[in-house]
């Protein structure tokens, strides 16, 4: 593609499901001028407890559908499959890829005072340590405090998010979390936003807050204009939205997270990508 | 195959993930004569809350990669798949396939006083209605209460087994079932049954609690003896494991739920089947 089939081409943006939404929103808050092509693994969710080889392959396949649609860069708008895929499949495409971990932690540095943080997050995104890695690269002595809540999703999901076994599960996962004291913390899972209000009743507000889907926009909105591809103008914007397994349930939560109706979405066969 | 070739024949098991493994524990104390060839879908669970076709595309490969092994049956050791896709995949392949729902069924009809009886499951087996169906074929006034119970399978697997927090969220789910006056209750959830005493506890001794697992394998063992293809003669037994992600964490389970050391697991790509 040429500088200006560039300009003109649509974001990648995909998740395991529809946690990345959470993310697509912040996208099409900060730079409305962008197409974007999303997709949720709907059919293989969750991909927190899951495998570094399973999410590699996962996030190589969703890749190739996104490079179909002629993406000119894409978001991984998941932890999980951000700290266990990123530096594969940056290895494997050419299409700019960025996480949501390397924007959050950048965040987390900026905020921190006393260089105390705390990741929450799946499984498999605290296993990896990737966010305590790259905190320590641009600061070497932070004390970095990670702790998997694999609860939290499916308590989400279930709708108990102001729910008093909620605040009880957060007292459980978090308590050491509290008890050190961290300035920072960081939401290290796209589904944790949504327990936002409870996490910061119970730490009170000597704890900042990081929600690394806003930061992420912002880096690709900087890589955009650093390369300038950004699309500058663009009156009729196209969303599309596709998901590996059952469309309605995915437009339910959509159209809660979206701030209008998504109109339409196509399933498709990520297997045979 | 001859008759035999069929006796010597292993049985197939499958499951989303682990929970079938109770499943095939008690088709190794009921037909310890028998092979067995398990397949656990890790790289795809939960199964629960997916859609019918995805479901039943799961069940055709995994079915196909089983058939490769030359099973003379197969048991779909999983109450969803069960629900969504045994009815498709009876009539597409000549294995005989049984599920875990009507031995479910038959032994609740059996058990009940009153006629009333609860069912528990994922959102996928109780949308199906395939429990309420089969119980009223054989007791067309049987009451059937069926409840979907979500954080059940995340609890157990996060080790809240007899955590206080379980226990509000059983009375949260069943306080309805408990309210009206079913006398029998199946646990329609192959992971359900290691909350068994903690429901036992809720309910008290007046509910009779159902496990489709012990069933099953009840009814496979008159399968194979009705059509002359029981195994009579086997020193030598072989259990073979199959799974689609992270064998290791599925040993750890599987050692746990088996009266003997699994020795070998091996991951395949279920994709490609």
């Amino acid at each position: 593609m040429n500088i200006e089939e560039l300009k003109k081409a649509p974001i990648g943006v995909f998740d395991s499901g529809v946690g990345g939404l959470t993310v697509a929103r912040e996208i099409m808050r900060q730079l409305p001028n962008e197409d974007i092509i999303y997709f949720g693994d709907t059919a293989r969710l969750p991909y927190g407890s899951k495998s570094k080889e399973s999410i590699i392959r996962f996030s190589k396949q969703i890749i190739r559908f996104l490079r179909t649609k002629h993406v000119k860069a894409i978001v991984i708008a998941c932890n999980t499959a951000t700290a266990q895929a990123l530096d594969a499949v940056q290895q494997e495409f050419d299409t700019p890829i960025i996480g949501v971990i390397a924007p959050g932690a950048r965040a987390a540095v900026a905020e921190t005072k006393n260089k105390k943080i705390g990741v929450t997050g799946t499984e498999g995104t605290i296993r990896s340590n990737m966010y305590t890695r790259i905190i320590r690269e641009m600061l070497p002595d932070a004390e970095v405090l990670g702790k998997a809540c694999p609860l939290f999703v499916p308590l989400v999901e279930e709708g108990f998010k102001d729910h008093h076994i909620t605040e009880e599960v957060i007292d459980i996962y978090l308590r050491e979390m509290k008890e050190s004291d961290i300035d920072t913390m960081i939401l290290g899972c796209t589904h944790y936003p949504l327990l936002r209000s409870a996490i910061i009743r119970y730490f009170g507000d000597k704890v900042h807050i990081v929600n690394p889907a806003y930061e992420a926009a912002m880096d690709l909105k900087k890589i955009l204009e650093e390369n300038g591809i950004a699309n500058e103008n663009n009156e009729f914007n196209k969303y599309e939205f596709y998901v590996s397994d059952a469309a309605e349930k995915f437009k339910q939560f959509a159209n809660f997270v979206l701030p209008y109706d998504v109109k339409s979405i196509e399933q498709i066969n990520i297997e045979e990508y």
